[in-house]
């Protein structure tokens, strides 16, 4: 029984990598379809959605058969709600890259549409974000989810100059008002996407600092031989 | 055992509805603080957030108690994870509260910005949407469920129509830029809660369906006297 859980809880954070390396990928195909204005990359991004969809219900139904099967305690538990909670935001990604890229497709039909510089800015950063959130996760490498925490301020700073620039825009020449409204959304959708990554790397921390304490537990229980069985 | 299990999945409904009700008055406050223009209601609502997330992480913990300590199964499973999902549902609705309930300010202080008429339209039908969406999770009413989830495209098609309208007022006059731009803001949000009271009716339709699968199981099992015991 002990083996099977830890084979399920294995597969379970392989599927949760793929799919993160899916979503990531999706991510960077509606960057790329905003920043070179590509309606065919934004297309791509807007019928993988249903992949991931699939995606999420299937790693959503594989927690629900271990949770039903296998009643994991402790620390396994905790990793199993974390990776709920991992796979739900990475779908939530994954409709923030559809929302990009239909602003993408929005804009590439405007030909005279400006772009703001802290558009590629924002969009680096999170996408930097996005990396380091997933390999903390399969590396279980806390200082690294630190990192993402502290770049979420700057893309939320970002995201209120965008506003602001936009109104400049628009007060100096009011064509602009539909393709700033799009530059707003994307940027609005790219800090969405940054906090989501946030919230992957607090996921992480949480399951680090539960290995932690499962550690002391057991070295504690090595010492005075406890031997808590209730309730 | 049994009956320990029983009574703490009727304390974690409970919760629930006690947040439930909570984020309900919020969302009505912030509401109210756009429609009255009141900026001492949005602040009411902005110092709510903190309790709100404490109740969220107070049900979550609760969550995480009932799995590691009665290791439920079956439907009881399904109604904590759906539970949990709700719980999470709540708390953003509570976060979009807040974004309304800025944005809220930021109009109160420009005396001279429009309102339109679509916002009061999206907060009754949202408002609306989020205590039938309730009601069924109290309930356990598929019907009433099935209600919320019809009435998500109007709220979305009115989303898009605000856009539209400010991109007319805007080109008419660049002096309504600003507060055209926090009635975008406010619409988006209410189409968010929109779309989060919808998942707590699809929560409650999926518990429903577990309910029924449990209790067709039931029958069976009285009929054909299995013992299944498996895996």
């Amino acid at each position: 029984m002990e083996r099977r859980l830890e084979r399920e809880l294995e597969s379970l954070k392989t599927s949760l990598i793929k799919m993160g390396s899916v979503v990531e990928e999706v991510f960077g195909l509606a960057i790329r379809a905003v920043l070179d204005r590509k309606e065919d990359l934004a297309q791509k991004v807007i019928e993988a959605d249903e992949r991931i969809n699939s995606m999420e219900l299937e790693i959503d139904n594989a927690i629900l058969d271990l949770l039903a099967l296998q009643q994991p305690v402790a620390s396994d538990l905790r990793f199993i709600l974390a990776a709920q909670k991992i796979n739900n935001d990475l779908e939530r990604i994954g409709d923030h890259a559809v929302n990009i890229a239909e602003s993408a497709q929005a804009l590439s039909r405007k030909s005279e549409a400006e772009m703001l510089r802290e558009i590629p800015q924002m969009a680096a950063m999170t996408n930097t974000m996005l990396r380091e959130a997933l390999d903390s996760f399969i590396q279980l490498n806390p200082p690294m989810a630190q990192t993402v925490l502290k770049t979420d301020d700057e893309v939320d700073d970002l995201n209120r100059l965008v506003a602001r620039r936009v109104i400049e825009l628009v007060k100096d020449d009011t064509r602009t008002i539909e393709g700033g409204l799009e530059l707003i959304r994307i940027s609005r959708n790219l800090e969405r996407v940054a906090d989501l990554t946030t919230n992957i790397a607090e996921e992480v921390l949480f399951e680090a600092e539960a290995r932690v304490v499962k550690h002391h537990a057991e070295e504690k229980k090595d010492t005075h031989h406890e031997n808590y069985r209730e309730p």
